[in-house]
């Protein structure tokens, strides 16, 4: 069932993560969380021909994982709800075409991970689907030669900039699962002006506080409720700000936040400047680091709220700011 | 209330279509369906700077008159679902940030308008929203530039090419209206090898076909149950195709099928070749003609079956084949 909760807050009973799996590529194998994940690539290519196929091979991979996990053939998932970064969010689209099972294109930049998880929770808790599939992906050298540069060129990174991930995750909404869905805030546009493409923490700071701002005043919790509280890729500026902005709003107990892209890699020693981005960064920490503690017993209640800068290189070349999104999912060990 | 119907098909109650409106461009004014639209642009620039910009006010002009045409704030709107053609859906993302609504992206290509609406449907008859708008928009020109080849070259087109109409729909959905949405049918990819960028309407057929063939076997209804089924922007080419395919399953009653993209422009004098396509051939026509004649009673049954074409340029300059999809959406007097 779904109610509204507030102004902006869904509460969701009947939907529970039955199943998730992660697939990431070398670089992420490497990381912290390098033991966390399902399937490795060693190989960026996954023995593909263009980076392009290799992102949708690795989509593809995180939702064989996952319906493997709970032993389901895909003619077992009423809708998968999928996008990525990628001009028409062709990984989506070229990853999952064969599995037949009814397509959900979303997007969210790199907020997708919540928001296909959102939306799938909303879906199964309301009875149009028994269950459905939420996945996303990014990929390195696909998303720098598609925003950035070619990679043959070598360019020289800013200290705000972000490493996109090559990653992805895929989570299977059920009836029934170990973890389940109790709130979704799904997040309005925040644009304060940030017109640096190399700067996306800094765009999406503002929509990550204000959709955290929305859960906590519609829910009358406070981040003292919650065991942890991630967004999804701000890194090393935008988690910074998005904290200032949460306590210029005198909210307390914000050693209870973390943020995906500051998990995913040792900034130390991987040089990624400020951190991972990306779709697959916020997928594959939830899907790798945050359900198994929820799982475990290690976490009762989490924030899942991952972060999107809704640009594109076409409205950065003319000057637009970058507008940020943030939606959030709350959940809950069984 | 949302309940599943057969294998693909979802029954909603609940949810109406209270208000709707169209902004389109030159070209489609001067169209056989000119006289239809609410907002018509006689400079396709839309007064701004670049053809994104203007496209995206196109999008902004449907939601504001739709919403004007049923008095609401855009407070009085849950959710927007909407999303375009453009890379990373800048239409959608620049032209409604400044309204404030918690914004869902949703990626359909072409067939983004039976998407939206059908999402909206949902999010409406569960409970998820009061009200929920659904808008989606494409422009000539900014599709040519990022699709094709720029305007300046004066590229010649084949003769199945279409031609991207410049415009926009938008459709506001809540607990009553003049129309309501009886089912849902989110479709499944389907791709059956077409290469040709150039020939969409062939490489959206087949999708086309297997969801309307999915919507008469889980409703157990046929054509002649509907006074008019409308697939989205399959074109001459595309729409004599789907009709084969339908022949092929002994689906009769096709007098009763018609293209959106057939009717926008007058192609013997238009020079549109194979007809219009585009994120807003759709949207304008549903919202400019079809509803309206739902009102008039000159239609009490109808399904709107948009299509879109998965593809991006780069999947195409990679040999990858077009995949297609079609989302339904039926639709009733009350």
């Amino acid at each position: 069932m779904i109610e509204r909760i507030g102004q902006y807050t869904l509460s969701v009973s009947g939907a529970c993560l039955a199943s998730w799996a992660s697939a990431v590529g070398k670089k992420e194998s490497e990381g912290p969380l390098g033991s966390c994940f399902d399937k490795t690539f060693s190989d960026n290519t996954l023995g593909q021909d263009s980076w392009e196929k290799a992102e949708a091979l690795l989509q593809k991979t995180a939702v064989e994982t996952a319906l493997g996990k709970c032993q389901l053939p895909p003619k077992g998932i009423d809708f998968i709800l999928a996008g990525d970064l990628l001009n028409q969010c062709i990984s989506s689209t070229f990853g999952l075409r064969s599995f037949g099972i009814p397509f959900l294109g979303q997007y969210g930049a790199c907020s997708t991970m919540a928001l296909t998880l959102g939306m799938a929770s909303v879906l199964v808790g309301c009875g149009a689907a028994r269950r459905a599939a939420a996945v996303t992906s990014s990929h390195f050298c696909s998303a720098e030669r598609q925003f950035r540069l070619p990679l043959e060129y070598g360019g020289q990174r800013t200290p705000t900039a972000q490493w996109t991930a090559t990653a992805s995750g895929c989570v299977i909404v059920a009836k029934e699962g170990p973890v389940e869905v109790e709130h979704v805030t799904f997040g309005r546009i925040a644009d304060l002006g940030i017109c640096d493409a190399a700067n996306m923490g800094a765009a999406m700071a503002p929509s990550a506080a204000q959709t955290l701002l929305d859960f906590f005043s519609d829910t009358h919790t406070s981040p003292l409720d919650y065991d942890a509280i991630f967004t999804g890729d701000l890194g090393a500026v935008g988690s910074s700000l998005c904290r200032e902005l949460l306590e210029k709003e005198n909210v307390t107990g914000l050693e209870r936040y973390q943020d995906c892209g500051m998990l995913l890699f040792d900034r130390e020693k991987q040089d990624v400047h400020a951190g991972g981005s990306g779709c697959g960064c916020s997928a594959s920490v939830l899907c790798g680091y945050i359900l198994p503690k929820l799982v475990s017993g290690e976490y009762h209640e989490v924030l899942f709220a991952a972060t999107g800068a809704l640009m594109s290189p076409t409205s950065s070349q003319q000057g637009e700011s970058i507008p940020g999104i943030c939606h959030l999912v709350h959940l809950k060990a069984v």
